[in-house]
């Protein structure tokens, strides 16, 4: 008997029908012999309904009640599919956030995991209950409901599989797992038979949708095995888990982009010690993510000051930055929306040296520009002009021989 | 400095405009220098679509569940009406049923409110804070989500302004307060100044749909004054109050009519002691209500037995008559949902004989047929044929002089 965690995003939990047939999965495991913890995200659609309400009332919604507001997604999407396994004859019961508890952190709409409570859920299961928890919300120590962002419910099954020692994390979504590149992008997409935390945090974090970067995060902290599947069919996908020989032999393992972010670009900045963080501390208690930052070097004693944030901080940000930009008397601030971010990844890098060089080379024989570049361990991203996107990840994706 | 409940109905909320003016009459109430809580229902459509959500999963949900569902409605107001009230500059706190907390039963669906804590309340309101609860919901003593039924969101609001020592209990509608009886189905009808609690509890009960019985029974026990008003308009509305002197001369106050009833009939039941427990007591196990009931007299140790439930409750009381007139051996089970319930609600008819005699004359009259009676110490019900019930109305309503 194995204890399984499963997770079911907006798509597979799209309709009443589609709830249906998650039920029978869920069954059919829960039939198998194993205890079964059942995470899903809110019917699709329901989020951004939502979320298009709160806009309705107000430009920048306060954090607190905007998660109030959204959460009620994924509680629609536990009483729904409790009541059906329930209809069923099986035993069944749904859990928000609060109830389990998942304890996070007070940073609303963004709030991290700081505890669950495992001893409600064993009690329910050894009960023979399948457990049915809304993903993406939890409280904080006061009591306030809290989300954890877009995506937030991988986090949460991840998490929930880590508190509970949970055999595997199953996470379903509408594609058979990772690829090594946007199959709707690239037709000579491949999907990975296996890759390691490290490799899928960063094509997380790069844009690929698969799983929230969170979630690895998790993953990794705690050892959890991710099996990413599809649930619309029975095939084996794709393991994320802890890196072996084998992973490390390959250059490249895959490209992803992002079209997701948006560059703020600070002109005229006096050259000063502190001058980044007096623009990127506002930011960040705000709550607002900064992902890739450049700094060029400095003429008549000013300098350029670049960084990124998703299209949907970019207002807030904007807001904040000219704030800022005012105090440290930069001359003038700029944003472009209209701009992708391509990246590389792979364990290989590490003992490879010529990877970016490789990148910039191939981009340049298309005529692609590179606006920013950022390096890690083990990838290397440049933003370029949106247009340029999927011409880039195709040229890119043959040069590393990731066709197969 | 006075401490107002304020709550509002679906309809006054029912779209982010109508939040926004709701907002504004919320602000005056605060800005006059009083302390203001308010309550609100979900936007009117949204519970009839959570609903429609749960039936199309199954026939008959689940009621834990089922509140787990249901309840988000009156969630996403809170955290709309709240991110508003910031934006204004005001400091604003939503809370839902568990967060205040409001301890109900375990009854599912109609639970019942057994203590509210207002210590969380108190302390925001001492710190300036606009307090807006969710209507209609709760948790139970281990922590499940609850449901006090449709319409539950006035009782939320009399329970929480019994448990605040409020100075009144605003209940905002969309009519200007309690009237005579429906001015949709007559004209002269006219709105009544002041009205008792017993007489309110009668018109509630009887489908008066300006307040939930169960609001009228908190406001009676607690003494809260129950100010019933438009919140399209500054018009002063009804008071629902303690009975004084002036209220005992007047014979009948209004004429009620509830088309939302639905009638069984247990034919040829075996006459023996015991009969009407063994029918009625599952339908309360299963928490359904039965309003009115009938036994007539029995011919060859044959009886039958007649009652009524909501139309809402009529396929699971169904399912559960049937079986218990297999138990006592009845010959057969009849329903119809072709009915109206038609009463008359008096405080003066304590000390009055000949009023039941009366409507009973004036109906004949008008060839309408009586199908069942009831009566209380200051009303008189009558079940007829769904079709006459305007006509009912208007004649008693001219019957009783009410027409000012």
């Amino acid at each position: 008997m194995a204890l399984v965690v499963q997770k079911y995003g907006g798509t597979s939990v799209g309709t009443t029908d589609r709830i249906k047939n998650v039920a029978k999965r869920i069954i059919k495991t829960y039939e198998a012999g194993n205890e079964v913890v059942v995470v899903v995200s809110a019917m699709s659609g329901e989020t951004n309904k939502l979320v298009a309400l709160a806009n309705d009332m107000v430009d920048i919604p306060d954090n607190r009640e905007y998660d109030v507001v959204v959460a009620t997604g994924e509680q629609v999407t536990i009483g729904l599919l409790s009541m059906y396994l329930k209809s069923l004859g099986y035993k069944a019961k749904s859990y928000m956030g609060w109830q389990v508890p998942i304890i996070t952190d007070s940073t609303f709409s963004k709030a991290r995991i700081e505890s669950i409570d495992d001893t409600r859920m064993r009690a329910d299961l050894k009960a023979g209950n399948i457990v049915v928890v809304a993903g993406f919300q939890g409280m904080d120590k006061d009591g306030n409901l809290t989300t954890l962002g877009r995506g937030g419910s991988d986090t949460s099954a991840v998490a929930l599989a880590a508190a509970l020692k949970a055999d595997v994390c199953e996470i379903y979504t509408d594609v058979d797992g990772v690829y090594t590149t946007d199959p709707n992008v690239c037709k000579e997409a491949r999907k990975v038979e296996k890759v390691s935390y490290d490799e899928m945090l960063e094509l997380a974090s790069l844009g690929a949708k698969v799983l929230q970067i969170r979630s690895v995060e998790f993953a990794k902290k705690f050892n959890v095995d991710i099996h990413v599947r599809s649930s619309l069919n029975e095939n084996t996908g794709t393991m994320v888990t802890r890196e072996d020989k084998d992973m490390e032999g390959i250059l490249v393992s895959g490209v992803a982009y992002d079209k997701n972010e948006a560059k703020i670009a600070v002109l005229g900045v006096p050259d000063k010690p502190g001058i980044a963080a007096q623009i990127l501390t506002p930011l960040s208690d705000a709550a607002i993510s900064v992902d890739m930052i450049v700094q060029n070097v400095s003429h008549d004693g000013l300098t350029d000051f670049t960084f990124t944030v998703t299209k949907a901080d970019l207002k807030k940000a904007l807001l904040i930055t000219n704030e800022a930009a005012k105090e440290i008397q930069a001359q003038e601030v700029q944003s472009d929306e209209n701009i992708s971010k391509i990246s590389i990844v792979g364990l290989g890098m590490r003992s490879h040296a010529g990877v970016a060089t490789r990148m910039f080379s191939v981009l340049a024989k298309n005529n692609i520009n590179i606006g920013m570049i950022s390096t890690s361990e083990i990838k290397v991203s440049v933003v370029i002009d949106e247009k340029y996107t999927e011409l880039a990840v195709r040229v890119l994706h043959e040069e590393f021989g990731l066709q197969g």
